[in-house]
């Protein structure tokens, strides 16, 4: 099976925990633009109805073309699930996010979420965070510069502005990523807290302590793991 | 004397502390308003040159206008000293600032700085934090309501999204600036980082730990409060 199969064997899983009425945080990157037509299917074969609320630009132009109700983040009081894909997930189900830039609104949405499913490929499993990816972090313009040298400082990290086509890439907020190569010694719960008393920093895409449920696809058949 | 007096009753003592060579940062608001042609007179009697670093695009210009020398807070290395207003000040020097909607480009310099003097009226002075003047916080306008509901949350508190004419206010940065009553059971630290830790939260107006010395203009004169 390549990735996109093994990404689509944990749809139904996922969607079965979706029942009428709710409120869903729909996340954003390649795996959540296969789901959303999926989730759209469902809800006209049960006929029922959720409301969703979209970490991404993308995702909700997708879940509007698909005929999802799509409403503000600030219209809701709660989401009752929310479902996301992610770059890295740990033992703990500790994850990596933001290769795709948005971290920050799925932050807002999974952490809001009173139940966070992540889905992922039998890749993104780690043995720590940053062992194949880098850490994104969502920093300000003004003074971006200083800040990656507060990173690098931390314990000698390389620290790169990310870039599309030779310009500097901007996050739906208007800020800029930086990535950080993390090492096995780094402990993400300190690393995250040095980072948000960086003056500068927005969020950053360690998400510690939110996922309560992560769907792998492996070749030899769908992984479920409870927190 | 009235409170301008009252200001300017402070430059002669802040204006001696800046040597030939220095990178200065320059701050915003009112009182700073004032300072800078002083600035620019002082360093024209002495024939010294200085560099500056702004926290507003205001002060930027009119540092420039007065023909002082300004770069960009990434373009240098470290600040040896910076001088900035601020709207409360408390016996241990800790300050709230952001009456202006300025918070976070001064907290990025004044914390930066190697020496941070404040400039204040004795009209600043205040007993508790938060006794006068509402705490700024700079939030993304993603969502917003959500952590001013968060910050309500954290002890009953009252907070109103600023608005001029009618329209959200809006940072150089691109964010809201909510502003929060406090009360005196209110811990700054620990208010603090409450904040910091919400989702969405850029920075709050508390500088904490920050200011090396105070120089107030009161009515009986000139007093200096050195950390």
């Amino acid at each position: 099976m390549d990735k996109k199969q093994l990404k689509m064997s944990t749809f139904n899983d996922a969607l079965a925990q979706i029942k009428d009425g709710m409120i869903v945080g729909i996340g954003s990157g390649s795996t959540i633009e296969l789901l959303v037509p999926k989730m759209a299917e469902k809800l006209e074969q049960e006929q029922i109805d959720i409301t969703g609320v979209c970490t991404s630009n993308k995702t909700a132009f997708i879940a509007k073309e698909q005929g999802i109700r799509v409403v503000d983040v600030n219209d809701v009081e709660k989401i009752d699930i929310a479902i996301d894909g992610a770059d890295e997930v740990d033992n703990d189900l500790n994850l990596i996010k933001g290769g795709g830039g948005a971290l920050f609104r799925e932050k807002v949405i999974d952490a809001m979420a009173n139940r966070f499913i992540v889905l992922a490929d039998e890749s993104k499993c780690v043995d720590y965070l940053g062992q194949t990816f880098k850490l994104p972090v969502e920093v300000d313009k003004f003074n971006w510069l200083l800040v990656s040298k507060k990173i690098t400082a931390y314990d000698n990290l390389l620290v790169t502005r990310r870039m599309v086509d030779d310009v500097p890439f901007i996050t739906d907020n208007g800020n800029y990523i930086l990535d950080v190569v993390l090492n096995e010694r780094i402990k993400p719960m300190e690393m995250h807290e040095y980072l948000i008393h960086l003056i500068g920093v927005l969020e950053t895409g360690y998400f510690l302590n939110i996922t309560d449920q992560a769907i792998i696809g492996t070749t030899s058949g769908v992984k479920i793991i409870e927190k």
